[in-house]
């Protein structure tokens, strides 16, 4: 008999017939013997809605605390409308909100942090033989102000929970089956990925397969909770995250292609070689919130040295003029900027273990005569920047030379 | 400066635009001076909105708690946009749901009562000069469960806390500008009322003068807390509701004319005359979970006696069976019964410093030909049932006998 925490996005339970879909998987779980906690986000559509009236009434800018007062409700909505569906059907169930659980936050409003959960009620319930449905995405701080996470907060509330109920498994149900080695849409013999490591779903969470919130990724890697991404209305096992690398030893040695388009690059060149030349061109940056992904600088020549970022694409405009008085300031000689570009990047703990993986992504680059523009590269990753129209070309060639294609389809 | 609770109900809060103009309302007051405790529920169409999303996942019958857990949030989402664009307008507010506020109920799910009313945020909030925006017609009870107050509860919620925070005046808003001496669209020489007394207004109201709820009259005649009834888009002094009865003595003796139409008349005629015999007839009819309102037994004739009562109209035929099954038991003559009937009351506490009151209504009844079938009275009213074509005109006249006509339209 399991502890199972399984979480259902605003998707999953986005009408009445898909809240009693979720009932009837529910008890099916129950009838297994396992304990169940089911969390849930609001109905899809409900969370904008409110936030519209919200901001009808407050010129756009809704004060946060009350803010949460009114999106909280959405949450409460879905965990009552389960609860019923979960009764009807003869599983007792009982709900509870962020607030009854409690699930103490910071005063963060609209994006609180979790400090800590009472799991006593909800102990109480489980021996009782109740399911328990809990409002994700909500807490309430000290002072009994009801807290957000921000969106996609569900999540992490999934994984809180069962870590402070040390549950034997997180279930985060999706429109996905699990976690692909690419995007099947772009390589379609992507395969999916029976296991793979916190560590690496964090590389492929942040590269843009946005199958999870990277903070329950953190979260949950952090107390060392088995999480499993699984779809909310297909049979099947979905992917397993876990700590546990060894499993891996036998797997490729890259567990799949990240990529986006969502970056845009820039260059000051001809800056002096100084020290604090890198603060003094991204000092300006960060002082316009605005965040950068890649950074690149070369050895310098002449006395001076060209310095490569990458930023979000809506942010390129501004970074743009805050270079070009940078460049200004500093005698640099020009500014150049390029947003047709794209970052694919190779992930995988295999990499740890195993010399040359970099090179044989050049490799399988060069031969389809991609040009790589940025190269940056960590522990379990290594990313590059190319020019945007190669993308689907690169990964699905990255994809055969790391050996990710579906054995079933390596014929076609 | 006084201290007011002012308490808006689903209409006026039906829309952002509403809920702008109360906010705007609530700003005048202010600046006034005056410290503030809004009670709101919530916008108009939000709980049905609700329930039916209830009755879909749990075949008409949602379990009581989870049902609470729902219909709650419809108040939630008001309390947030009316503090919302009180700040926007400047007025420094806070918002508060039932259980953050702690309004202590029992654990009667849909229909609790209030127990204890924590006022110690609520002061705190007062004297930092902030607006305190309270959801109506919900609370929560010893063991952290959402209750509700049933339909309606939003009046008690307002009451409750003005006696709690023995504030000087609770003002109700609604869609009428007070409390009239009848009903306006029968008679146009109607009346508003500057003053009526809590036992009046609870004879008014139970009689058909639906402006308040009873439950929240009784509450604040309990407590003593003026009650005033307002316009919620007119300016206006509305009708003040009070113990006090003082001030009336040089009114009329007659505060008002109640009438309703929803009811209908049985008889049960030679029923043996003995003791007990109300018991058998009236027994099985409360077993049937009919309410009866009038009961009139006249003198014995010939060892038998005829039994009279009124029962709503809804339940007369039901009513009608069980009466044909007594008769049989009983040995009575037969049963008759008249559903064109209508009930016409006059309230007051002059009544009590008044003789002669009731035999001037039959009088004025007398001088229209209207013939009186029943006859019931209490300390502050008469009541009489006619037939039910007359009632227009017996509402007229009464309101004439009574010196009740609105001066300036005395010569129409």
């Amino acid at each position: 008999m399991a502890l199972i925490v399984q979480k259902f996005g605003g998707t999953s339970v986005g009408t009445v017939e898909r809240i009693q879909q979720v009932a009837e998987k529910v008890k099916k779980f129950r009838e297994n013997g396992d304990d169940i906690v089911v969390v849930v986000s609001a109905m899809s559509g409900e969370t904008n809605r409110l936030i519209d009236l919200a901001r009808q009434v407050s010129d756009d800018q809704p004060v946060p605390r009350e803010l949460d007062v009114m999106v909280s409700t959405g949450e409460q909505v879905t965990i009552a409308l389960l609860a019923m569906a979960l009764i009807k059907r003869g599983v007792p169930a009982v709900s509870y909100t962020g607030n009854q659980v409690r699930i103490l936050t910071d005063s963060a409003h609209n994006k609180a942090r979790i400090l800590q959960i009472d799991d006593q009620k909800l102990r109480a319930d489980l021996k009782a033989g109740r399911v328990v449905v809990v409002a994700g995405f909500q807490g309430v701080d000290e002072h009994g102000n009801i807290t957000t996470l921000g969106r996609g907060g569900s999540d992490t509330t999934g994984v809180a929970l069962a870590a402070a109920l040390k549950a034997d498994e997180c279930q985060i149900y999706t429109d996905v089956d699990g976690v692909y080695t690419t995007d099947p849409r772009v390589v379609p013999q992507a395969q999916r990925l029976e296991k793979i490591t916190f560590e690496e779903m964090l590389e492929m969470a942040s590269l843009g397969s946005k199958v999870l919130q990277i903070r329950s990724v953190e979260f949950a890697g952090k107390y060392n909770v088995p999480l499993r991404v699984l779809h909310s209305f297909q049979e099947g096992p979905g992917t397993l995250i876990t700590l546990d690398e060894e499993e891996t030893m036998e797997q490729p040695i890259i567990s799949g292609i990240a990529f986006n388009r969502d970056e845009a690059k820039l260059t000051i060149r001809g800056v002096p070689d100084i020290p604090g030349v890198a603060f003094k061109i991204l000092g300006p940056i960060s002082a316009t919130n605005i965040e950068v992904d890649m950074i690149v600088q070369n050895v310098a020549h002449d006395n001076t040295t060209d310095f490569t970022f990458t930023v979000h694409r809506n942010d390129y405009q501004s970074a743009y003029q805050v270079l070009e008085n940078t460049a200004r300031e500093l005698g640099a000689r020009e500014v150049i900027g390029d947003i047709k570009i794209a970052k694919v990047s190779i992930v995988g703990v295999g990499m740890r273990s195993h010399a040359g993986v970099a090179s044989r992504m050049f490799e399988a680059l060069a031969k389809e005569n991609i040009n790589i523009q940025m190269i940056s590269t960590s522990e379990i990753k290594v990313s590059v920047v190319i020019e945007e129209k190669y993308l689907e070309l690169a990964v699905r060639a990255l994809h055969t030379a790391f050996e990710l294609d579906a054995p079933a389809r390596q014929g076609e």
